[in-house]
């Protein structure tokens, strides 16, 4: 059996910490350490939840051994822990927003804050390893990707590369979240009052996942229409998006495109003529499913993406992302069974 | 008080006729009867529910003095109930799809049937008050809009009427509805298990209910892009619907548009600025809520549209038209309130 | 049509305060004031929602005219509000626990908190129609009773009263309860993540509604067994207890006690033999629906209460409440329908 | 690499067989097959799941090497389908209630059906492997226990077996369960718009587990009383128990009963005190969660135990006993990680 790797969680109490912990747990080839920062000392973990804990300080990084850090944190308290991390020569994974837009400029304008570690914004990878797996392998600072925008991507970046769309047309998402998505902090949005029996509709239009989409797809900001929208279940997201292309084209000839794209991707799944994704098969995996009608006479395009918020979106990407840096198997501890081979 | 009128109900078993029973039970102005249709002897009606029963043929109608008869039936069996209704010179309000279509040719392609009372198609009035309310009050046979069209009708026919929408980018209708939509026949799709923590898409495209939303919209079918999903919820529909106007408008240019419909419409909100509708706000209630963004340098507007689909999407909205055959307020039997005034 | 007496609700952005508003509304008599205390200014009401708002004060409440306060507040708050009404000779209506028990000694040790104004709990009448009506009459201050008691005691006290049980078996209340009985305070317990697909108990054998039905009852401490817990439901509480009879008895024996007290109680309904109460029945309404089987070989006897706990265990037995203040009607208001007659 | 064996599911269309896909997918050891029983045929799998299907005939099991068979059917398929297996020279683990009774005269009473293989009942193992291991490990046919015996033995049987109940206090247990114990079959009590929002009992005093319950712990029928409530969610049981002990005790030494009974189980978790389990808790694990409060004053406990119905109520536990048969560690693909080690 080989040696484990340990590697350390900082927001372990939040949702996307706590599925973190989860799928590390199992990982043939790491060994989670809990990093306590601020007060989580009152907080009680799930009966047979453990793992070894210790404060959040560089020395402890260093002590411990610990080579790789995710930080399940809000985006102000990365932009404070990410140079720790580098500072103690660890690896670092960054599930906020922190890391991932190119310009403090795009800081100010969707989040309304001031970057406060703007040097490292070059350096960060986006962490979304169908398409930048070359450039993660080789970086310190990994922006693992929105929730939204790795569905988003994942459906439209292959049509957008290979220009088959009327981008005249523009590309129209319509996001459906659970509730998870929205973080453990209690409030009134996600009493479970408020949210059972419910849809609402929030961030029409300029939602702050929007300049995320728009870098990684290099649409225009003028041409993506983006709706979020609250559903009443705890995890899983599902887009629908509707495109046209420049040409008539057939079902058969759009999935040779995602093909080229996705053959021997392990985390995408394309579904066959004439059925869709739905949460169900996609909740508690690390998969983005994938499935689209087409009207060759309108050349209308209606695709359906799927992931697990907190693992596809989340967890299970940071993971996937561990295991490019430290040259594991990609998939090692995100399939079922893979463990036992 | 005034007397009241008797007015039966058949298929009151569905989730459909148990909505109109709860709403007739408390109008000022009407009286209802159940009537017996097929083996419902064995049905349990919930504890405190309890109206007169009398076998549903055309003398039982004539002797228990029947005036309107609900159809909350099928397709075939309505086609069957509606020429025995019409026969006692009862007027019949059917909530089925039985009559919405024009043309014996669109129930073969989108229901699939061949419509056995053909002859009925011309007479019927599409019930949506809101647009043929001079019609309805005239006609002896209402077709009571889905559910679906009644949402996207108020939400985007005021826009095609004006003639402000690019129509080369169509009209792109996102629609969720709750499982009540589906009906009170058990099937494996409105499982609780298949449902809960699920969202689902189906009828992409070509949901059947996109005819019927065509015909009364004046819109070309290769402008409409129609998805229909299920939501884990028991009532209401939400549909965000995307679409371009010819020029440059400004939110309240929008809303002056929707205000020259809607101004005196008793069951349409419009809402303020910055805000959007959701299910809470209109489950249990006959209002149809609509609000919108506008993004003028774009021209996009985004329009999100909220019923309960069991009342305005199809109890609510059959007793408006019985209002309006009976001459009674529109609103009678209707809003919170108004019967004590 | 009679002249409407003019009410507060101070609380009215809580979730019983939302529901007193929405009966009061349409109640034929009352009308409904918002009495603003401390910061809601900057709640947002949900749309369509509206009546006079108004700091509360004493003085406001001479200047308006306000004959009744309903406090849909906190014990805290409540102990503070109280005897600001009084003081404005204005009857109080206290939905907290505040004034329903008898003895500072028992909120010392229940709810761990000092009385501020124990010379009020002798004069509070206790607020459950069925058994204290014609003390509250006379009342200037009501304790309306919590909402797991109402149904407890409901299902219970007949039984007590007419000393059918097997003391020495004791009383045991298993009790489930829909999230809005938590109050629409944000906190993890109520986030929608945590509640969904799980149940929870709290609250087991020494929940602070014990001493409440203790006192109704006249059950000694050692006797009663009840826990808590908390359902993935918006509202609704459903009490499953089981208790033994002294002697062997049918079930027709049991119905008639409970026939003796309730049958020309309103809003207590008895089911007929082989069926229990659900939630659906009882939601949205003023009804305590009970239920029971019985084992005559073994003396056991299983009773199931359901009641919804923001109308009959909160907002509408508070409306019932100011019915008999007022010399109204006591239905008025609380039946569907009723207000058209 | 250890060799797998290969074992057969009959019934993988239902929530149980589709577990145990589910589970043995992912088992160091064992290889499932698919044995298609009637028409199972048009039944479209989720997208990913596969395994070899054959046709469910001894010739098959022969052909196939097939080991042990899984029977997560009725209890009338299971009666025909068990003595099948066995002729075949495999192993039957049944899932249904075919063999766990006694006696033909409890089928009668309890299930209302005529037992077809009675020579069978002696020769079965009832698998709860906490208490009757040895027995299963060298049996040919296996009941696997129903899932609210499951939870309600765990809980009880150590107390009975160590004689501290007051048993003229009786047993009492509330019992709550999510839909997937109703089975995958369509039916009103199924439907969502039935479920969500709702809590409603069912089998009072005389559920048909009952025997089973009272056939493993020694309790008699007067003793006994059960209740079962269907949860609004999608799997696992919460049982809450309500006993008196002779004598008065604390909560150490009851602690220190469970212990004696659980110490070494690697499927039975005591919590701490104070603490008790929930549904979230055990969700997707075989883990059965016990808890408890006692008052020593009155001698009164409560017990809280929490399974999830599909697994260890259903396809966990019989996978469980697959590992007892086939002398594997017991926990072979049941737990989290442990493959891996």
């Amino acid at each position: 059996m080989a040696t484990k790797t340990r590697v350390g969680i900082v927001g372990f109490t939040g949702y996307s910490g706590a599925e973190l912990l989860r799928i590390l747990k199992t990982h043939p080839r790491a060994e989670p350490v809990l990093l306590e920062h601020r007060s989580v000392a009152d907080t009680e973990l799930p009966l047979g939840e453990n793992a070894p804990r210790v404060p959040f300080r560089p020395e402890s990084l260093r002590d411990e051994g610990i080579k790789v850090v995710f930080l399940a944190t809000s985006l102000q308290v990365s932009m404070e822990a990410a140079p720790m991390v580098l500072e103690a020569n660890a690896r670092c994974i960054d599930l906020s927003a922190a890391f991932r837009l190119r310009t403090t400029a795009n800081y100010n304008r969707w989040y309304r804050v001031e970057h406060t570690c703007p040097e490292l914004l070059a350096d960060a990878a986006y962490g979304l390893p169908e398409f930048f797996r070359q450039v993660v392998k080789i970086s310190t600072l990994v922006a693992n990707p929105g929730c939204y925008p790795t569905a988003a991507n994942l459906a439209v970046r292959p049509l957008i590369v290979e220009a088959i769309l009327d981008r005249s047309a523009g590309v129209i998402c319509d996001a459906k979240s659970g509730v998870s998505g929205a973080g453990r902090k209690p409030a009134l949005k996600t009493h479970f009052c408020e949210v059972t029996e419910n849809l609402s509709a929030y961030g029409v239009l300029f939602h702050r996942h929007v300049p995320e989409i728009l870098h990684t797809t290099d649409v225009d900001e003028h041409e993506l229409s983006f709706t979020a929208q609250l559903l009443p279940v705890h995890r899983g997201i599902l887009e629908t998006i509707y495109v046209r292309t420049e040409g008539s084209i057939q079902w058969s000839d759009l999935l040779a495109v995602y093909e080229k794209y996705y053959r021997d991707e392990p985390f995408v799944r394309l579904y066959p003529e004439g059925r869709l994704p739905d949460l169900r098969g996609v909740c508690g995996t690390n998969f983005c499913d994938i499935g689209f009608h087409v009207d060759p006479p309108s050349r209308r395009v209606v695709i359906v993406a799927a992931i697990d918020n907190l693992v596809k979106g989340a967890a299970g990407q940071a993971v996937q992302n561990m295991n490019l840096l430290l040259e594991y198997p990609e998939t090692a501890g995100l399939l079922d069974g893979e463990a036992s081979e």
